[in-house]
């Protein structure tokens, strides 16, 4: 049986109970060396198999072969798996393959909704995710989706919104929200969320500074009701107070 | 100290430790008889304190007025608190008072990843979330916001897709989306995901029949490239294999 498992942001804490039973349970886990760091207290007695950065079609590859011989394995991601994460990948090599293996996907908590609840309630109405990332996706195809979601005034959750290979994206994507959206729309932003030396901001469009937002960051820009209570970032639902 | 809590889409595998803890350490919960129900294993020797549906504004002004005389209380949703939840009310409500309440979100699973991980892979490539209840939301932006994201070839996860007292907007929204969309897009319902009669299907816009759809269902549909292999719904990072 192979498991998809998402770990969350970072934390033990915000792994699900499902997540921890199948770590706690397989033979062999297989990771990014960054993943496996984050459940490094569970690993006692097992198989571990890392690969190093883009190497996902490999591990993929591993992963379903060692499941092929019968064992409990589990690849793991970190948030949920099936944003921006393993799952896919997965499954599409799985049917590509002859045999037909098991796969159960557990879900986690993704980074969005992580850095959401330490900032506030900035999801609360309608919402958009984005990876600002273009090695697989055309940098036309999400300049398009940006400019839609700030059109339709979506609140919106970039990810993979800036590193030292894509300094400029944030910058250009933010351009485009500003075509829509006012330069004092609220912006919050999540670093390391739920690791050691998180870091939570609210600011506006205005005023965020690109350069303090990388990999580990998620960025998310409110609407046009989203306030600042108490330091906290709240997109209304609509209730009469 | 007040936790508002999501419990994630209805099994106690699905929630995560820190939620599992807040729910034993408490001394009172407040929530809505469903969800009271959720973590009914769990209530021994608590105060509970429910109101019925739409009751949520009394359920906020309750949980908060406890938590000032200094007991810890939860108040707890389904899913993710902050995503169609509790969460935004509550620190609405608390911006309001005069005494300052300590206030963690603790984040929970949310219905479209619950339902994503039953169904597949659809998530992988970016997406938006959108409610199709009118109630606090005028319907002209809700089909304003369906356009726009079905135009950018968005996945989009409908949120409170149909009820009996709006059983058309579904359909609406299907025919919106349908100005931008192949009726051969590939779509996804999780029904009551992670609880008793968990069911899913995935079928097209063309062929999906909407008076399956309730409340408590999700319905999830692909962009372009989404495809169903093996019985699951995948929506492509973009990997070359």
């Amino acid at each position: 049986m192979l498991y998809i498992v998402g770990l969350g942001p970072g934390s033990k804490n915000l792994m699900t109970q499902e997540a921890l039973d199948v770590i706690k349970k397989v033979h062999t886990i297989v990771g990014y060396i960054t993943y496996i760091h984050l459940v490094e207290s569970m690993l006692n007695g097992k198989e571990v198999i890392t690969t190093g950065m883009r190497g996902e079609i490999k591990r993929s590859q591993k992963a379903l072969e060692i499941a092929a011989t019968g064992k409990d394995v589990a690849i793991i991601s970190s948030g949920d798996a099936g944003i921006y994460g393993m799952a896919g990948l997965v499954l599409e090599v799985a049917s590509k393959m002859d045999q037909q293996i098991d796969i159960r996907v557990v879900p986690g908590i993704t980074a969005s909704i992580g850095a959401a609840a330490s900032l506030g309630a900035p999801l609360m109405n309608d919402f958009c995710h984005i990876s600002l990332s273009d090695l697989m996706t055309p940098w036309e195809v999400i300049k398009k989706r940006v400019d839609a979601a700030a059109k339709a005034d979506f609140v919106i959750c970039l990810y993979n919104p800036r590193s030292k290979g894509r300094p400029n994206n944030l910058r250009e994507a933010l351009d485009i929200i500003l075509q829509s959206k006012s330069e004092n729309t609220i912006v919050g932003i999540g670093k390391d969320v739920a690791r050691k030396h998180e870091i939570e901001k609210i600011t506006t469009i205005r005023d965020l500074d690109v350069t303090e937002v990388n990999m580990t960051t998620i960025v998310i820009i409110g609407n046009k009701n989203t306030y600042v209570s108490n330091g906290r970032m709240i997109t209304p639902r609509g209730y009469t107070l």
